[in-house]
Formats: C-alpha cells, structure tokens, sequence
C-alpha cells in the first residue's frame, strides 16, 4: 500500500500526516499527529494463524494476551519463544509475530482453528456455540470504595500518552486494590489494550488478575467482558455503557460492571456488593 | 446463558435490566435502557460461516452488506434469499440468518473460507496479503460544501433514536449530495451500521454509493475505509480521528476523510477538493 503523506516510523504509537485543517473558516495546512493502526501477522510455527489490526508497541504483550483471552494458552509459560521472522518479502518485519509453543498446546490451536483480528472478540467463531466461555465464576472477595471507582477513569487518561496526541487510541488500565496503577496500555482497538494488560500479567506470572480492577476508555460489551472472564478480572469500570450481553455475562460470571463513571456519578451492574459506599 | 436480570425481547435495539445508579451520593435502584447485543449466526446453505455480534434490526441488510463488503457477493442480485431457520434447538431463531447464494458465488465463499465476526473488518484474514483490497479507485466528482460536512454530524445524531436511549450504540447514515438523509442505521458495531447501509443499498440497486457521503459516529479506521472503497462512496465525515492506515487508504484510493467534525471546525485527508469552501 503506498503510504502517501503517511510517515510510519517502525513501531511507533503516533505518526505524521499531512492535513489541511479549518477552525472558523481559517484553513491551516499544516502537520497532524495520527494513531498508527498497521496488521500484526501471527504465525503459529511458520503457519500464517491470524490477523490483528493494532497499534504498534508491545507486540509481545498483545500476542501473548490474545492467546490468553482465546483459551489457546492458559499461561505465559505455555509460550517458549516469540519472534521476528529472519525474512519476509515485500514488508515489513515489525508487522510479523511468530508464536513457538510448548508441547502440548499445539492442540488446541487445531481445535481452535480459527482466523480471528482486529478489534473483536468473536473472531473465528463460526457458529453460536463456539461463543462459550470456557472459564469458572469470578469469585473474587475484592472490594474497593465507590470513590475509588470514580477517580479512575481520570487516572486511567492520565496514562494515555498517545491518546493525548492524537485523540484516535482506546486506553486500558489495571489498577490494584488501593488504587495504584499496575500497568496501563494503548491501542486503536480497545480490546487489543485489554489484550496487552493480560499478555503483560501472563508473562509477569500475575494471572488470575482476582485482586484487579480493569478500567477502559470505551463501552464494556462482550469481548471485554469476556476477556476479563477469562483473567479473573472481579470489577470493571467504563466511562461508556455496557450492552446487553455485557451485563448478562456479569451476572453469571460473578463481575461488577460500573459504567458511565464519573466523579459522584456511576452505574453499576452484576455482583454490585463489590463497590462500597461511604461509612 | 442466563439473561439474568436483562429482559431482551426479540429484535430488539434496546432492553430493560436492573441498575444500581448513584448520583452525588443518592443511590436509586431501578430499570435501565441499555443496547442490545446478540450473536447472529450466517449460514451459507447449511453450513455455519461466521457469527458477528451485532444489535438485532435490519438483519437482511447488515448480512447482505457484510457479504458485499467482504467481496463474497458483488450486488445484492447474488443473494437467491435470506431465510430464518424453521427448527434450532435451545437458541432463538433471531440469531440466525441462512443465505442462498445465486450460483457461481460459491467459488468466492471457498475461496474465502474465513470465519469473521463482529466489529471488526479484518475478520477471517489469516495472513497480511488478505487484506488486500479488490476495488478500484473512487472517481467519484461529487463535490459538497464544507458547511454541508459540519452539519452532518448533528443530522446523522438526530437519526439515532437508539443511541439516545442507551448512550451505548454506533450510528452511520448515507446522505445525498444535497443534504438530504438516505438512510441511517444503528448498532452497537460500528463497523455493523456501515454494513447495514451497505446493504440496504445493495438490495436497493443502488451500488456504486458514489453520489453519497458517508457520516459515522465513531473514529475512521481501516475497516469503516475498506468498507467505503467497496461500495464506491467518496466522502466519509467523522465526528472522531482517522487512523494511520484510514489515511493512507484514502489518499491509494481516491477517498474524502473529513475528521474531528462540527460547526465551522474540521480537519481533511486524502481527495480533499471534494470539500468546497464559501464562494
């Protein structure tokens, strides 16, 4: 594809494009910061296994996560090696990830043997069925206040570099019991973000994430909340709405959504119990 | 799965479920409006193809479009028939939609034989090179004002009764060159509402799109881009940000991106003399 005014640096989060920008009926041509959003091949061995749009960054974290949220790994320690292909013709190195995998895993990759991408979570499921997900109840006893839960979506903004720059990324954040922040990630697609925070707890050994809050930029439906399933995830907090789907999988999961998060304002949903109010 | 506490009556965009809401520290408990998410299962013949998640409504046109968009059809003509199927078992008939293909499009489904989803438009790509896009350049001489463009964004929020419910669900709508509104459809996909309008057009033999602007409620990315060269439209307007790759698109294939739209302020990539300032 011919890159135009588009100037890519190699994994970077935010690129230059040319724009001619009207404020009040003055036009500017100038300069503009935008969210690279480039493939992610992922080779199982040397087998093409699926594409992801994503921004660039945190390759590893993505890969491995996505492996995670898909039931093909159930840890880190599942994946030996990930790696840059030698040669790819025509490419660009960055935008391939080759997955080598324990013994024993490449089973479910022939069970699962779907194609899947971008930014959602049902991808390579070809009937309804194939939607199940295959993890228990969230039995978490965590609790944190209703105070906490309002502050962090600023908190989780003030993570969110790349968004500031250009106003196009999701951001995603883990925050522990107390409310410090664990980890923090960016993405074009909101579920690659939640994607690299459980590829950065597989390979830190920290999975289950049951003493974790999960906050996003964007609206809980589905494939986040399945995520958070999938990493014992107990409380989810959106400045957006949850669908339909979202809440119904709270509430047999056992998670607590809070959404429409504001400071002194929230909804909440699911195992509520978890989000106290003041004494 | 349980339903839990949310009541979601067929085919419906928004549902009733519980909330515990706070505001300023009074808590109410009552019955909320949130949008609806479902999976709906496309058959080809009767073999399970692909499940997006998607808000029941305009099912029809949101599979016809989907198969325009991923090139397995080239005008609705191609699709023999759409029908429900008569007995499935411990599901709702809703969430399937079986296809009959005219024939000589089953080559193209082989050909394909991908399992996409949901929100997302690299669904079923397995390696790099199936992105490629199989649409010529947009030549389309459609020219609009600029003052046009700003007010679309408030005439595409008008059209979204569900969004206005729930706060939880995409919005896309065709417009004619003069203004006039053609169609408009929601979802909680944005990449669903596009595919919608598609194919509403597809079975309006209205394809090539290019006398129409395109207006979408959230960011412009690759999918919403590749949707837009497939079925001819030239101008996209955005209340949100282009991406890198939606840029570089635009500029290959001759496509208008107008971004970070509202009254007197926006910015324009690609084919931007599309776009006519005041006399």
């Amino acid at each position: 594809m011919s890159r135009g005014s588009v100037d890519k640096s190699k994994s970077e989060a935010v690129t230059n494009a040319l724009v001619r920008r009207f404020r009040g009926g003055v036009e500017e041509r100038t300069t503009d910061r935008l969210a690279v959003e480039a493939p992610l091949e992922i080779r199982i061995g040397s087998e093409p296994f699926t594409v992801l749009m994503r921004t660039p960054g945190n390759d590893e974290e993505l890969v491995t996560g996505f492996l995670v949220s898909e039931g093909i790994v159930a840890h880190g320690s599942e994946i030996r090696a990930l790696t840059r292909p030698d040669t790819i013709v025509d490419d660009d190195c960055d935008n391939f990830l080759g997955v080598e995998l324990a013994a024993g895993t490449g089973a479910r990759v022939t069970e699962r043997r779907f194609f899947a991408s971008a930014s959602c979570g049902v991808c390579g499921k070809s009937s309804i069925a194939d939607l199940a997900i295959r993890a228990p109840e969230v039995t978490s006893d965590l609790a944190i206040s209703r105070q906490l839960v309002g502050a962090l979506p600023t908190r989780l903004r003030e993570a969110q570099p790349a968004f500031a720059a250009t106003g196009g990324l999701h951001g995603a954040a883990l925050f522990a019991a107390g409310g410090g922040l664990l980890a923090a990630r960016e993405d074009i697609g909101r579920h690659n973000a939640v994607d690299k925070l459980i590829g950065w707890a597989a390979r830190e050994g920290r999975l289950p994430l049951s003493r974790t809050v999960l906050a996003v930029s964007g609206r809980l439906g589905f494939e986040i909340v399945q995520k958070a399933i999938v990493a014992g995830i107990p409380i989810l907090v959106s400045v957006g709405a949850a669908s339909s789907i979202a809440v119904a999988l709270a509430e047999r999961y056992g998670l607590t959504l809070a959404t429409f998060v504001k400071p002194g304002s929230l909804n909440l949903y699911g195992r509520t119990n978890r989000i106290q109010s003041p004494k």
